[in-house]
């Protein structure tokens, strides 16, 4: 019986993982198929999480340092993916690929969420060297320059207003006439005088070379005119799929409440509506999909697991 | 005006500034009587933050890390104490000692709490080298051996069993008879072998050398023994003050809820009752009092503070 299963790797779940063992729980395993690290390690540099800023190191350095740290404490590593946590009684039953089973007192799932792909040529060539999915990481990287934006919807429009406060000129690429975004936002965004919408518009291509993003190739889809842009940015934002299957029961029912995104509802403390369960990082409510929160998360979720623990005593 | 005002230069203003800052605010201003940094920078060694694990290094040495990059995109430092925040119309009215004003848009409060002292010899001398407020924070450190616990309440005996389950054995100090916690926590702890409760009990003295505490000297109240006994590690649990007075008007009630113990009443968002005043770090409720949480608090409260200020425009 494990004191605590952890399932995903990313900031979240090592930080769960680094609190729990360091607190004195003898049997906690993180369950994570690849190394651990989650989506940073795909960065090519960071300069928002505190305490870390060398523009020399990548997201995969900055992972190595948390690495040997997280698991310094005794949290063990199963190179395994779950398909399934249910609650049995008074405690938890993971279900790992193939069928074989692990009991645990307490879970905290941290399997945050994948930013959808929009499909263009180029896109995964340069994702993390000019294609980026989070303005507020790296937006300033682009300081003073200008970007595009790919995508209509609320967050496109927010995004775009945010990257329009630090980039010189906002480009904003929508397949269609009308934008889905909420009427304040698309007017707050009209009123930007450095924020350009384009749209019956998609993105044909991503160019550049091994620095690089050099620019995109924008293809009116009315005229099939393309526009060629020279810039260095492109933000997509097409939605994100929350990786919440493991909370899937075998008929597809959640075991926890969850809001009408898939994602997870918690309070302060990272509790769950389902008792010992929590859950941490980019899948919970609100989460802002930020390093650092995402580790504030999982410190939180650790404790209040030692406490449910220290209650079932 | 100020687009943001930030008081209290610990791990969550720190933050909160690096956030603000980088996301294009131009405006940005810290308030903090002395150098940035918190209640860490009292610490001797930190091994919980993620990303920093280096046994050769003080708290200090880990706070001089963020101060280049928290005011590396433009936060701005005034050194001067604020008394009072209220809200004005749209606005907020800071006043600074003297009575000085400054105007800003938002506020985010983030002064954190104190611990109590108990007043003991030795209680500030070996304070950070033996001398711990914090059990998640400095249990480890006491892996396998001897500490005692001063303190009475729900969180002294909380924090013992918490001990517990790392050190060898745990000495509570309580100066009653009989313990203010709340009755199951006292018979899980009563249940605890390692745990003994030493009651009618007060600490007289730590003492120590340059390495640090070496020992206790404990004095039974009713018959006025001494007994001595020789541990590296002495957790004082006898309450927290919420520094919270900026909050208050100038007939002393709060300009936004907070519950019963003073701390600020926030959501996910680090949103108090107040429009544009947010709170972070450990006056909010149910905080951890972690670094790693009050940074992660500080990230929310500056992206809310961007939407915030895009909502205004």
């Amino acid at each position: 019986m494990l004191d605590c299963a952890i399932i995903g790797g990313g900031p979240a779940g090592l930080t769960a993982g680094l609190y729990a063992t360091r607190g004195g729980l003898k049997n906690v395993t993180l369950f994570e198929m690849g190394m651990p690290g989650g989506q940073i390690t795909g960065s090519s540099e960071i300069e928002n999480y505190p305490g870390f800023f060398d523009h020399e190191k990548t997201g995969m350095d900055f992972m190595n340092t948390w690495q040997e740290q997280c698991f310094h404490f005794g949290l063990k590593h199963e190179m395994k993916r779950v398909e399934r946590v249910a609650k049995t009684g008074e405690h938890f039953t993971i279900t790992l690929e193939g069928g074989e089973h692990v009991e645990a007192l307490t879970v905290i799932t941290c399997t945050g969420s994948t930013p959808r792909r929009a499909g263009f040529n180029g896109e995964d060539e340069f994702f993390g060297k000019g294609v980026s999915t989070c303005a507020t990481c790296d937006g300033f990287f682009y300081k003073d320059k200008p970007v595009t934006v790919l995508g209509g919807g609320d967050t496109a429009l927010e995004e775009a207003y945010y990257l329009s406060n630090i980039c010189s000129d906002v480009y904003v690429v929508h397949r269609r006439d009308e934008f889905r975004a909420a009427p304040p936002t698309l007017e707050r965004v009209k009123r930007k005088e450095n924020i350009h919408l384009i749209t019956d518009s998609v993105i044909e291509e991503a160019y550049g070379g091994m620095m690089g993003l050099d620019g995109v190739k924008i293809k009116n889809v009315k005229t099939g005119e393309i526009t060629q842009m020279e810039n260095s940015g492109l933000f997509v934002f097409v939605g994100h799929n929350v990786n919440n299957g493991v909370l899937k029961d075998e008929n597809g029912e959640f075991i926890c409440d969850v809001n009408d995104w898939g994602q997870v509802i918690v309070d302060l403390s990272m509790k769950t509506s389902l008792k010992g369960l929590f859950a941490a990082g980019d899948m919970r409510i609100e989460a802002p999909k930020q390093v650092v929160s995402a580790a504030g998360d999982g410190s939180i979720a650790a404790l209040q697991v030692l406490s449910y623990i220290q209650e079932l005593d």
